[in-house]
């Protein structure tokens, strides 16, 4: 039997928010590789093998599972949201551009998921519903100056922005900077969406505006979005609705 | 009983990208609105009143839904792709901030969707795998100055883009000049993915390198995804993975 690699995106957390094709290509994996927390959202059952590892071996993980598909296994490595948005199927591709010839024959499938934003969007109104940017803020990833020059490029473009990883106990001040940049290039009272292991039992959304935002208010389970000049809040009884609307008056 | 408003996403086209939630909201809807192609791939059952709207309507419907929401109805407005980009529930929420008090207080629900972009991205490969911003292309929707600028702030950015609705029969122009000023502002050969009706039986995805790309490579049913300066092309037998590694050297 041929191998196949699927990189499917398990979304944000509720089984509710996997999409089919995702759920189809699990049942009949042979191996699933992935983020231990990810792999263990995967039911056992007889010929299933599970590869659990940790979050900073994306690259080991990808050829490991590349060796097992030359192989004739049926693989699928699973990705919280979509895999194609800071996660595991640009790790994938990079190990096939730095691997044997034959990898480039196999075959490879990305499965798209609901990525955290949009959950995230979602919950709080339409913050995404016009022109919008998405950054990850994580470490190790980039110079921390190339950061900052995005975050005031798209405040000068009126992105509304989608900020994934925004903090974690490794670099607790990053996102601090990010928010002082934001502060000065934005100087209004946008609203800021702080949401929280959207889709999970432990869901928590807050929206503050702008000049309120403080670093605490985010970890790494949480996807923050900031919204353009013209993003608006409605008061309610309850959480506000945020919403940017689709046009800007000619 | 008391009335419930969701605006559902139906994501990019095929029936396998249907998130459970989505799938049962319908199945317990009694009115479905929408433009007439989406509301088409609901299938009719007893109890289900569909009520078919042109595309420029969006104001008109959303407007439609509350009404009916507000009477009792379990009403789902259906969109493409995910609701809150480029879609239908910004408009809900400009037509609940506009309308009477009571509206403010009806339970309203946006259930994510996969936005046409990842599923494009997940097509090529990993495109989107590093910072990115989406741009809507459409006209009436903003001056052409204002999309101007923010391709070269985005190309300033180095962002990987992806632009929604880049051409029409009303406007052939438009796509044109704004692939003049990608072609000046990143003056290099990135490559451009144009993703057709993708996830449908009509899909064609097409990479070309960003000087060869030329406007009547895309229409209406495309997603164009534009690289960053990093973004690769591994060349294989067939169509080449396309992938923006998801780290730049410190």
């Amino acid at each position: 039997m041929s191998g196949r690699l699927v990189i499917a995106g398990l979304g944000p957390g509720s089984e509710r928010l996997i999409t089919p094709e995702v759920s189809d290509a699990l049942a009949t994996a042979t191996d699933v590789l992935g983020y231990i927390p990810y792999v263990t959202r995967v039911a056992d059952r007889p010929g299933l093998t599970k590869h659990l590892s940790d979050n900073r071996e994306e690259l080991d993980r990808a050829r490991h599972a590349l060796e097992l598909t030359a192989t004739g296994r049926q693989v699928v490595i699973v990705s919280s949201g979509d895999p194609g948005v800071f996660a595991m199927a640009a790790a994938v591709f990079e190990a096939v551009e730095a691997g044997p010839a034959p990898w480039r024959a196999l075959s490879i499938e990305v499965l798209p998921g609901i990525t955290a934003m949009l959950a995230a969007a979602a919950r709080a109104g339409a913050p995404l519903g016009h022109d919008f940017c998405a950054i990850n803020l994580s470490d190790n990833l980039k110079p921390w100056e190339l950061i900052e020059q995005r975050l005031r490029l798209a405040a000068e473009a009126d992105f509304a922005m989608a900020f994934y990883n925004p903090r974690s106990k490794s670099r607790p001040e990053q996102f601090a900077r990010a928010l002082d940049v934001l502060k000065t290039s934005c100087a209004d009272a946008r609203p800021v969406v702080f949401a929280r292991a959207v889709s999970t039992p432990e869901e928590v959304i807050r929206t503050v505006p702008l000049p309120d935002a403080t670093p605490e208010m985010a970890d790494m389970r949480t996807v923050v979005i900031v919204g353009s000049s013209r993003t608006r809040v409605i008061a309610r009884d309850g959480a506000p609705f945020v919403y940017t609307p689709s046009s800007v008056p000619v």
